[in-house]
């Protein structure tokens, strides 16, 4: 299934997609794509709906981000080999974790807002996982099973937040936008392999990423089972599990996103996102 | 107010302590104590109830975490100069920001579970505030205005995940447990100087932490003042804002928690906490 959620942002619709890609409505089935609604149980309730007896979702809805009310937002650092050697950064022996504030999820095609008083503001694809079933000390070989699906996250970052203004990465990847997720949420059984999917980012069109998730260090299931050893995953929580060569950061000199600029960006299967950089309000 | 959550895990009721200190159930009045519970507008409709007019909550009632439905549990490292020297770590010039997973949340006097392959299992207590009206941008001057209040936060962690498995802190911050609030959230207003403070700490009655609010290195208003350039604060996020000297990895030789062991801890107004160390199950 491809699942998504449609409508004005904080009021979104639950919804998935037909046969002919056309979003279906699912309001009257369940109230959002969160939490409950992934778990494996979840999941198999949706499956057994008609598409087709759903009501279609306006032409001209907005796309809005395809989980909501998640609950933990956390990322995976330089898990591309050849991206920690662009940040000039050790290859990390286990994964590298962050946060990002819940409260910058976006739509996959909202504007980025840039922070007041930001300086270097960065793109990254990712792909990022989203929570099924409970993980806790879960072991690899069970992992991809407490998955729901997979989207496409960009994990918009303000490297002189992150890295100059003391400590933990987290100052400069939460501000408000900073999260687009989505179009879709992909169930896994959509996939054939996924450590196995092309990764893309355009800034004004000018290609600056090219990965596959074939190259991450630490896969999927990897990463869930690690991380449920430091602490749950409850469903409906999003892991973005870092990004491929090819950021703002990592050019000779920098480059950075500015007011009017278009990123897009897509992975195979998941769909595309696309954003317009705007300055900060007022 | 002193507002309170009761009753079982996961399904506590919201109440508020009336003038005896007996807990009055709120349950027909507002469906939680979180966000939109807690907004300036939110606390005066509780403030006009009369607490004699509210049903007693039963007597041997638990009491849950002070907060439900927290979006965001931020942290603040190395507040008080004198905790940074023990930790053998350079003063902070502003404040160092981590994450705590927010369903690590428990009541006040719910166990501890040492975590699987625990190896050093710390003790913190720390005051927490709890946001009430969203905060982006906010002066320090009006900071405190955003604030619905404050309570004990024990910001339990575990020093070899936090320090020793690569990166960011939140891998020994975040596991089940780990965040014991309350027993109340209590407003501002109740308070005549959320600066000063006195807190302390016990493991099996002996003393372990001294301090107060007085010395911390950044105050609240400047903290919410602070997070808020970085990252929206909505009703209900909670901020725990670092602890005095005295944690276990300070102590020569370093002394860690162990099950069977009993923490107690408490904050000048915000009442105490008790904790009791069992063992990962099974």
């Amino acid at each position: 299934m491809r699942l998504v959620r449609f409508g004005p942002a904080g009021a979104e619709r639950p919804g998935l997609l037909d046969g002919d890609g056309a979003v279906r409505d699912l309001g009257g089935v369940v109230d959002d794509i969160s939490g409950a609604t992934l778990t494996a149980a979840g999941l198999t309730r949706l499956r057994a709906i008609d598409p087709e007896s759903l009501p279609l979702a306006p032409k001209d809805a907005r796309i809005g981000a395809c989980v909501g009310r998640v609950g933990h937002f956390v990322a995976v650092g330089l898990n591309f080999e050849d991206h920690a050697r662009e940040a000039g950064l050790e290859i990390p022996s286990e994964p590298i974790l962050f946060s990002k504030a819940p409260n910058c999820i976006v739509g996959p095609n909202d504007d980025i807002i840039l922070p007041k008083h930001h300086k270097k503001v960065d793109w990254e694809v990712e792909i990022a996982f989203v929570i099924g079933d409970r993980a806790e000390h879960v072991a690899p070989a069970e992992a991809l099973a407490h998955v729901a699906g997979v989207c496409i996250c960009n994990d918009v970052s303000e490297r002189h937040f992150q890295i100059e203004r003391g400590g933990q990465w987290m100052k400069g990847k939460g501000s408000p936008t900073f999260g687009p997720l989505g179009p879709w949420l992909v169930t896994l059984d959509e996939i054939p392999d996924v450590n196995d999917l092309g990764m893309w980012l355009d800034v004004n069109g000018e290609r600056r990423q090219t990965g596959s998730t074939a190259t991450m260090i630490f896969n999927i299931a990897h990463l869930v089972s690690y991380i449920s050893s430091f602490m749950v995953l409850d469903p409906g929580d999003v892991v973005t599990t870092g990004t491929p060569p090819g950021v703002g950061m990592g050019m000779k000199p920098p480059r950075y996103l500015k007011a009017g600029d278009v990123v897009t960006l897509g992975i195979d299967r998941l769909g595309e996102q696309r954003q317009t950089v705007v300055a900060y309000p007022g």
